[in-house]
């Protein structure tokens, strides 16, 4: 209620309104319908709805797999700095981002990757070898968000983590 | 070629080669379009595109994102063994699969999962409450890949492993 209220003279409250339907919350499928329609991935095929509610998951603080409007706006936001980010990394603007150009990216993000498990990550998020927009998104919150659930644990900050079974399934099946 | 000479008398063969097109190999886009066709998930909607990746990430041994024939016909087999065990477990027969339904075929299964865990992958695989066949064949998939890299290096089945982050990743992400 002090969402809406607050909200009344936000540019971005009527879009928001439009998006989230009836229940005022934005799921994966309205989040998937209105990122086809921005247009944002830059091709005709519908956005990815894995990448959606990869976002979904990492933004979702009361956990109730929907998008309430100030959720929306910071995932609209962050949104919008992957595209830029993207478009930086795409050096020879093909529209795709490569295996060199991944491999430059995350290593500037600060992540230091062996050669193998950068090649696993390609393979799983690349098509013929390029990786789209969407697909890029969602390697890279799930990379954030692997590397954050590992460090929460890696209290000595030395690199390894001692994980109890159900506790490695609860982060990992999350993602 | 010795796969296509000792496949000419096989029944899936022809199926497989206009599923596959000109390459001869089934990548996830194509392999997505003959599930929605068949009409195995009982919606509508489009086979999940992510559940077709993972599974072909599971089935991969050579690693080029693709399945040859006798991939697809293992592939093949798997899903209708997931469907009969959906149908199994969709007990009050709604077409989908709710929380306690889930719980019980998780146990069954032989996995022990705390109740934290398994409302995190409920709420990760479901929409409104209930998960649909195509989702619930990523989620099975998932939880398996996950439990067999874990196990594979908890050498004393203690139930815990020390990871290393760049192992940790490569083994997370690809799934
Ligand atoms: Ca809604
Ligand atoms: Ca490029
Ligand atoms: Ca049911």
């Amino acid at each position: 209620y002090s969402d809406s209220y607050s909200s009344a003279g936000d540019p971005m409250w009527s879009y928001f309104t439009a998006v989230a339907g009836q229940d005022g919350e934005v799921d994966a499928e309205e989040l998937q319908r209105c990122l086809t329609e921005s247009g944002i991935s830059g091709t005709y095929s519908p956005f990815s709805l894995e990448t959606c509610r990869i976002m979904i998951a990492m933004l979702d603080r009361d956990y109730t797999g929907k998008m309430g409007f100030n959720e929306f706006k910071e995932l609209w936001a962050a949104l919008t700095a992957w595209k830029e980010n993207f478009m930086t990394i795409d050096r020879d603007r093909s529209g795709t981002v490569e295996h060199h150009e991944l491999s430059q990216s995350i290593a500037i993000m600060g992540y230091r990757l062996s050669p193998q498990t950068l090649n696993t990550i390609v393979r799983r998020y690349s098509k013929n070898g390029r990786i789209f927009f969407d697909d890029y998104v969602a390697c890279c919150v799930k990379l954030r968000a692997l590397t954050d659930f590992f460090r929460r644990r890696d209290h000595l900050q030395q690199g390894f983590v001692n994980f109890v079974y159900d506790d490695f399934l609860q982060g990992t099946m999350a993602i």
